[in-house]
């Protein structure tokens, strides 16, 4: 019969995202932000009926959800193409156009904090007068007056939640990625949720579950997140529930079941519990993906996940049970099925120091197999690959390259020890852990240096240039994604509400100039031989585009071969879809040529 | 609270259309074709599940979707930009890349006829070595083989349905839109479906509901389409079932239940019906919208429709008793109710010779209403403007501009002496309806000669060029999309296939001279004298570019305000998203600026 060709790489192209979802309080109606129409929009789905319908657009990337619980609107904020400046926008409750909320000027940053319970007040945090530390705001949506009601400082400073009587405040001070107190404010009274703020520890996600009692995550002390909680009578803090070698990420309150929803990490996959505050006692749920972008706990208990798996795209699924899940969108690659696509290895190796690194190995099937392997630093780079669905990696599979992602020290799911090495370190520790990554695949016949490319985004990419400046030896080509090349500028050039933290978490440029001047990949331009692409979002807020600009242009005044590929309207990740196509193409095609 | 402003125009400009829809045999899988995602695509819901996935991304229109019986591939045919040089493609039965088909050469046209009951081999017309009047081919899928088996000639020839022997086929033969004969074709016997193929009249949509039983549609010695049967046995034709006033336009046939459905337009609206094999009793069915596109009857009796009403985009409905209706799709207009939009009403005054003409009358809603009136003289001609919603139309009505459309002589729906009208004058009797229809406005008082707007499209784009030539007193401004300007021009740029059909439709440029002079809306180019907006896509096969490009350079010549758009990528139609988006903003500025 009909001869239909084995898929191929285009049909990975149009997948499309889903980014974050709301649910109405009377669970009508769901609203998901997709670029399903090419451009982040938002769509909405009412329940039962599952065909979506266009709720809103306005071509952007959206930073929250929240609909008004008695059913007149639904708030979300957009950036400009990536620029992260988000602003907030009102949306009728049946979907229109978006209308400026909150006042702002161009350039501010909106960050949603909590919304009354009668949906009339809206607290949020916002860059405007203090751009480095943040003010907490409140807007009164029935009279459109605004009003200050916290000044950030000493650090970056968000509301994170609010009492049910409005009178109880909880803040988060994030000093580093690391470190993060909270504390809560009734009236003048401060009080840290943890004994000694000063201790280096992480502590967010703050719930009311009754008016005295917060609920929040902590690593207080501890290698791992745990539940603890504050009792505000009392003034006390008490670990809850510690979960062996899992890290708590979320939790989500259920009043009505008395429960807590718990969203545990551990190494490359996400788990989901349910904890009962009545007995303490904790069950292990299923989840229908390995890695959680959100969990959403209706009212009635029912349960809302948005994730992927290595080989299934963003989707919403709905539970009653947390048992059996039920999938709300139908996101999948273009006529592939799961089957068709590879799911990683977990591996691990010794580094340099005999530290134990973890990693995904994606094997090309071998009907596919090419011969050449990737080798994909993260970005973050306190983040970590985990088993969850990247077009670009399964259309990197599918054309036969084999994937070799390591999760290097500094990051997350393995302990706050782990997460802190990549701190004022970022160029020794993790680069040899890379190498010995490298070194593990060639031991193990994976591949080597003649069939190796090197790729990474972010700090991925700028560990692929510090790789490729340090040890060209090991690669035929070489692409960055919006990585920074020089840590003096890069330190300079963040966004005023970063720069509180760059110095724990890079360090200083004077006191720490010559560990800048060794873990600069700029310093290496003369062994930066190999052919390279550079790729960059105009609008990027974090990696600015002068991090590319500068290394393109001093590798072009020497000579070497390299590609450069500016999107005017994107930031740090490519959003539209016409865009992301056309950087899978050129990658492919860069690949293809220097193999 | 938040005040949301009342509905906008940009709201309608993002309703998405669908244009057809096909559903496998077990019903399992229903794949339609919408510009969903910006540009016409295939997408598949997997039933009952009804969130859509993206099935073949191709970008392109459609002309046909079949579903292989045993769920192996669907097949499908794809223009390019809209030039209808459509070519046939198969697509895996789960969705992925499209594949050639039948062989082809760019320019060759394919039109679907049948695939056999074991999927296996397709019967298809082409273009191909008889561009006027066609072939008949049959492709095997199994050795992909292709032969040739009939070879059209004195008309355009298409194989409608074939025999599940496979041994009899049914040809249309069509002299002019009013004129089509059917034959039946078995070794060498050819038999005409109705006794005297000479009588001018209107048959189609042939079907076997056995090997020797044909039922049809046919206009045969009536004002009406009918539904008649010809027996192959006895070589006998009979009228079967005739409905006052209202013309079958299609039906289709389900073996389990022995009945055929019937759907039947009248006026503006359209009706569906049961007719019993075995009782020869129909029954009028509820429809869920008031205009069809298609219907599907799967063998299990289910009914699907894709249809609109005019305050209801495109949706697909399902139905298991023809009376009750489930909405498979969601497509609705961007934060609006149907009821914020505008329901016509159905109107009809006496035209100069005292025809009856019907026009549905659009009125802006008071809140809204700026006073203006939009004429519109529909395409076709041999076409209605029916209760079918018009992103355009509902975008006017909310700018605040009352729409009339009147169904001039020439129309569908009003029996075949009036379809006839048109034919061999196309400029004076329809023109002289359109004049009554405008008298008829100011005799109400809904409008006035400084608050009228003249805009058409095809046919009606030629009206609107021809009434601006001759009644300018009547008009503030005038939009012509895609009209021809000069019959001369025009008879000889039709496509081939088209041609045979041009003397009975138009009539003859030497034989008619005076009155192809008369009736070119270049002979009255001095009285153009009104602001003008011309549009034009640059691939139309039916009305090339050139009928605008004449005009707009004589106009300009002689100093006229005129605006021309031309559009790169799009022919008889708007079929991107961004174009069409593009053509409603510059429309709404034009009128906008010459109020």
């Amino acid at each position: 019969m009909i001869n239909f060709p084995k898929p191929t790489v285009e049909q990975f192209f149009h997948t499309f995202v889903i980014t974050d979802f709301t649910v109405s309080e009377d669970e009508q109606r769901l609203v998901f932000s997709s670029n399903m129409n090419g451009k982040d929009n938002l769509w909405a789905l009412d329940l039962p009926a599952m065909f979506p319908y266009l709720f809103a657009q306005h071509d952007q990337s959206i930073d929250f959800l929240q609909f008004d619980p008695h059913n007149r609107y639904l708030l979300t904020s957009y950036d400009q193409d990536g620029d992260e400046n988000y602003q907030s926008y009102a949306l009728p409750f049946t979907g229109g156009i978006a209308q400026p909320l909150t006042p702002s000027e161009p350039g501010d940053k909106f960050y949603f904090s909590h919304l009354s319970e009668d949906g009339e007040r809206l607290y949020y945090n916002t860059s405007r007068g203090n751009p480095s530390f943040l003010n907490t705001h409140v807007y009164h949506l029935q009279d459109q007056t605004d009003q200050l009601i916290e000044k950030g400082d000493q650090a970056v400073t968000h509301l994170l939640t609010v009492s049910k009587d409005e009178q109880a405040f909880v803040y988060v001070r994030m000093f580093a990625n690391t470190y993060a107190t909270l504390h809560v404010k009734q009236g003048e009274e401060i009080n840290y949720l943890t004994p000694d703020p000063e201790k280096v520890h992480f502590s967010f996600d703050p719930i009311f579950v009754d008016q005295k009692t917060i609920y929040f995550i902590t690593n207080y002390e501890d290698e791992f997140n745990y539940l603890a909680t504050y009792d505000l009578t009392t003034n006390t803090f008490k670990p809850v529930l510690k979960l062996d070698g899992e890290s708590i990420e979320t939790i989500k309150f259920n009043k009505e079941q008395n429960r807590l929803y718990l969203v545990t990490e551990k190494g490359v996959s996400d788990f989901l519990y349910a904890y009962d505050l009545s007995t303490g006692k904790h069950d292990r749920l299923q989840l229908p993906v390995d890695v959680l972008t959100k969990l959403h706990v209706a009212k009635s208990g029912t349960l809302y996940v948005l994730g992927r798996s290595a080989t299934l795209p963003f989707n919403i699924f709905q539970s009653k049970d947390g048992l059996t899940w039920k999938t709300l969108t139908n996101n999948r690659v273009l006529g592939i099925d799961q089957e068709d696509m590879v799911e990683p290895e977990v591996v691990s190796y010794p580094s340099f120091d005999g530290l134990e690194i973890e990693a995904l190995l994606f094997k090309a099937k071998p009907e596919n197999d090419n011969g050449y392997t990737i080798f994909w630093p993260h970005g973050g780079p306190q983040a970590a690959e985990k088993k969850m669905f990247r077009a670009m990696f399964q259309a990197f599979l599918n054309y036969g390259y084999t994937i070799f992602a390591p999760n290097f020290r500094g990051s997350t799911g393995y302990g706050a020890s782990f997460v802190k090495m990549v701190e004022q370190d970022w160029g020794e520790g993790p680069r040899l852990d890379n190498i010995a990554g490298l070194d593990w695949l060639i031991d193990q016949k994976i591949t080597d240096p003649e069939h190796l490319f090197l790729v990474g985004g972010s700090y991925g990419g700028y560990m692929a240039l510090l790789l490729h400046g340090r040890h060209p030896e090991y690669f035929k080509a070489v692409i960055d994604i919006f990585g920074p090349s020089d840590l003096f500028t890069f330190v300079e050039s963040v966004p005023p509400h970063w720069k509180p933290i760059m110095e724990r978490w890079l360090g200083d440029p004077i006191r720490d100039k010559e560990r800048f001047i060794k873990d600069s990949p700029v310093t290496y331009l003369e062994s930066m031989t190999k052919p390279m692409l550079v790729i960059q979002g105009a609008k990027d807020p974090r990696v600015v585009k002068d991090e590319s600009d500068q290394i393109v242009a001093k590798l072009k005044d020497k000579g070497r071969e390299i590609e450069y590929l500016v999107l005017e309207d994107e930031g740090h990740g490519f959003t539209k879809k016409e865009n992301e196509i056309k950087v899978y193409r050129l990658m492919l095609d860069f690949l293809a040529k220097h193999q």
